[in-house]
């Protein structure tokens, strides 16, 4: 196969192959001159932003019924900036004192704002000055009378090729005839990827100036699982690229198959396959690949990128949503898990030698408690909107969990005598991170309502090995007997009381380890949603029984080697 | 009891009262002068330095009847720096160009090394510039013809105030009537402290200028177990100090009883009680505190505080040394443990966000394996010379063992090719101080000779805890469950194969936590010298057969502060 012509960010997983169109990829930078009647201009700047919130409210209604009330607010908030006077009053201003036209009034004025917001280091305020631009862009065109151009209308399959698609441009694709897109600029979380995801569209953003290469009509092969563009390949190519574009059609649509299926191994044996999740775009993914829950809410994003700690208000908001949206579904969110590597700079926590050894997590939140008992309030204000469970992270001794436990039921205490509803049914458990909390589980056990197993975290310190340093990378070993073994001391402590046990961290998607996570009795498997379909797919095909056979088996083997060679060589012989 | 007036470092323990005597104070700085005949002035030179040589010969001798060769060395060194050319023949040199006074002449040209030397961030050399200055100041007493102080002849009862004693100073002490000393300036490892602790008598050391304050004849108390000074303490603390310093003699000779008698608890169950050492004079304090055996000695100190990796000669004869010096009783040489925060200048590591978490100890020997052959062929040709056993530091998992033996290996067949002796009976072993390694102990027992526990490396990763962090050192707990049991499957995986488990850390030193790791089944427990003799008294008071059943109760108990208050409560118990 031929080098990719381009590599960009994969932001809506799919292949495509379509010819390009390209659309705004210069942009219109009026001209100053002066008007003779300042009045008028100003009448006619007015009737474009009335026309301009006509144009977007149509928008926000078909988004609405498209993709949802969630989507759709985007567009609110561009026509609250129609109504912003910092924006349209100050424009007014500066067409009647400087005599110029709406249009370079227009542009200044929001220019300034946009690379003002541009330059922070604050993603939401990054896609504010997108929203800024997108709305500048349809005044202007309608000050210019271009129209702008109408997605809705293109007929043909084409993949789009843009400078960078706006939310309005995104909303309005044609979604009979777009196949794609590929953008010069964006991330991840710009709100065009975002929006990418949920149409279900493949799309690479970030792909860099070198998409000015593409002209109209060029055939292009977009891979948005790599983020890799291909402009004419030759015909042997992409005959392969056909091929491999089929085979992941197909494999997806096989995998649509599980979306509401319960997760059953072969025997009948129930398990529950959870989402990890860091923010709340996370939970619709998370339901659109058929999660049973959340099993892990990392709550670190509401404190993250910011310049002061999120208010009591605002964490209440954020996980009533995520609540609400699982409607009575299991939402096990993690108390804070900052310090060490993970800085807030208006924190300002001391610089430690070992931070993964350090005031990490609970460890700050039992100092800080503050901030501890802001969340907790938050927390179990939230806990009457859904099924909550709250997890503590980083505990290595009883005290700690006696503490947080503690600390938990006084401010439940306050809030009830305050008047404010509580849920009687949280469950209380602990991340088991730390090889001490896995070696004790038993001495937890009969204090928790569960535990849930963070692989990633256990891994690094039972081996003694930074998961981040390159040099010590081969000690990542999640399949060593050491680490089976301690999942399996916990998950048999946790069944001697009766409490359930999950896991957490990247294992619980790792194809080669969940048979043996199963065969140990692990009761829910938390993982990122894109691994949720494949893994409730390979439990139907294990025999619980037998792998619990396997499991014990894999305990006495003598490297990660072995076990991953013998779990091998029962699968081959499983599928012969 | 009232504050003490100074305070410096204990570098030889012991309590001593008595009158002060200043000597040394001042440095005698000779006035430059004209000569009329500069060959009659270097004849005087040539003179004195003859006569220095003379009497340094003296104390020599003496010095090696009353504390051995080794110690007498210091002085060998100086009999070579009166023959040092760069040192006589400049001198020599300036007086016969420059005309001037030998006096001058000595002073100026050792001055210029001094300062140079004194300046290097490199111990070895920082002492070299105190035997210049002990030379020097001898040879400028000749040459002034006032024969220096003569130590040998004080009669009463006194404690020494100088400025730095040198090594002749030190060695010409009249233990009769010398309480003890106290100097400005020294650190606990410049030769005078050494030879305090091969003298037994208490020493403070860098107690800094205000020892000035101290008068001929000033009543000293100094207590250098804690580095603390009073001059002239009113009578009821003298009475006090008085009462401690007999408890601290009579306490001393309690344990000196129990040097030369065998490791026996009271119903005869033997164990075995070694020596951790960091550098090659250690070797006799261990002896010296009735250690029957090495049990963990750090080469790290022949690589650290220098220029350049130590060659394989130079490393042979240090292993040699010690190995002699044991004569039979088991030396146990740990592999070089640098890397993570241990930094050598010359090697150029990497910096690493987690440095204990990193690549340290063998992760590091086996990416750098020239290091490492160089260091196993040095161990491999000392091994004729004593009970040599070589283990292995920062173990996770087999294959990293596995390796390290296969170079071993190597390079054993490699000197035996070469007609080079090597014992055929070297014990290997490894450390047992990551999680990892102790969960998997079952699995490497096959494949060593014994395990050594390292607990605190041990305790630091099973609690994910920087041990050398404030705000996280309440999770260092030697007595906590986890850790107990992790210790305790150590030794079952190793007495199902037949090895032998030591245990290295701070833990086998403490008092809390001996009578539980008797009861474990430890086999030997290795310390620093200065607690093995009360380690052996506490053991021979403890019945092992009881305290095997006291451990496995230890085991279920919730907490360390429950398991201390258990080994409290059965020690209380048996006390009554």
């Amino acid at each position: 196969m031929t080098q990719p012509q381009l590599q960009g960010i994969a932001a809506s997983p799919g292949i495509a192959i379509a010819r390009a169109i390209r659309i705004d990829l210069e942009e219109y930078i009026p001209e100053k001159t002066t008007v003779q009647d300042p009045k008028q201009e100003v009448a006619r700047f007015r009737q474009a932003v009335e026309a301009a919130g006509e144009q977007i409210e149509g928008i926000r209604e078909a988004t609405e019924q498209k993709l949802g009330a969630e989507k759709a607010e985007i567009f609110e908030g561009h026509l609250l900036l129609l109504e912003d006077p910092e924006l349209i009053d100050v424009v007014v201003e500066n067409i009647e004192n400087d005599a110029v036209n709406a249009e370079y009034a227009l542009y200044e004025v929001s220019q300034s704002f946009i690379e003002m917001l541009s330059q922070l280091d604050d993603e939401m305020l990054r896609e504010r000055a997108v929203d800024i631009r997108d709305v500048r862009g349809r005044v202007l065109n309608l000050l210019r009378g271009v129209g702008g151009s109408d997605h809705t209308q293109l007929q043909e399959e084409c993949i789009i090729i843009a400078r960078d698609l706006t939310p309005s441009d995104t909303a309005q694709l044609n979604l009979e005839a777009v196949r794609g897109f590929v953008t010069e600029i964006g991330s991840r979380t710009s709100h065009s990827a975002i929006m990418a995801r949920s149409l279900d569209i493949p799309a690479i953003v970030g792909a860099g100036a070198a998409i000015q290469e593409i002209q109209n009509g060029d055939l292009i092969v977009m891979d948005a699982v790599e983020g890799q563009v291909w402009i004419n390949p030759d015909s042997s190519s992409l005959e392969q690229f056909r091929v491999n574009k089929a085979r992941y059609d197909q494999r997806k649509a096989e995998l649509a198959v599980w979306v509401d299926k319960p997760s059953l191994a072969k025997d009948g044996h129930r398990i529950e396959l959870a989402a990890n999740i860091g923010k709340l775009d996370d939970v619709q993914k998370a339901l659109d690949n058929g999660a049973e829950g959340i099993g892990l809410f990392r709550t670190e994003f509401l404190y993250m990128g910011r310049q002061e700690l999120p208010s009591e208000e605002e964490q209440f908001q954020s996980y009533k949503y995520v609540l609400e949206k699982m409607a009575g579904k299991p939402v096990v969110i993690r108390t804070l898990d900052i310090g060490g590597d993970k800085e807030l700079p208006y924190m300002d926590l001391p610089k430690e030698s070992n931070p993964f050894l350090g005031q990490r997590a609970l460890r700050l939140c039992l100092e800080r408690d503050d901030l501890f008992r802001t969340q907790l309030r938050a927390l179990l204000r939230a806990s009457q909107y859904g099924n909550l469970k709250i997890m503590f992270p980083m505990i290595a001794v009883r005290d700690e969990l006696f503490e947080a436990k503690r600390i938990l039921k006084e401010e439940k205490q306050l809030l009830i005598e305050a008047g404010v509803a509580v849920s009687e049914s949280i469950e209380i458990g602990m991340m088991i991170e730390i090889p001490s909390a896995a070696i004790s589980a038993d001495l937890f056990a009969p204090h928790v309502d569960f535990f849930s197993i963070g692989t990633n975290d256990l891994i690094q310190y039972t081996m003694a090995a930074d998961r981040m340093n390159e040099t010590v990378s081969y000690l990542y070993q999640p399949s060593h007997p050491s680490i089976l073994r301690l999942i399996r001391l916990v998950i048999e402590a946790a069944r001697q009381e009766g409490k359930w046990v999950g896991l957490c961290g990247e294992m619980a998607g790792d194809l080669a380890s969940v048979p043996l996570l199963l065969g140990l009795g692990l009761h829910e498997f938390s993982m990122s949603a894109g691994s949720l379909l494949q893994t409730r797919e390979l439990i139907a095909g294990l025999n619980y029984a037998q792998w619990q056979e396997h499991a014990k088996q894999a305990l006495t083997l003598g490297s990660q080697q072995e076990v991953q060679a013998f779990v091998q060589e029962i699968q081959k012989g499983e599928n012969e």
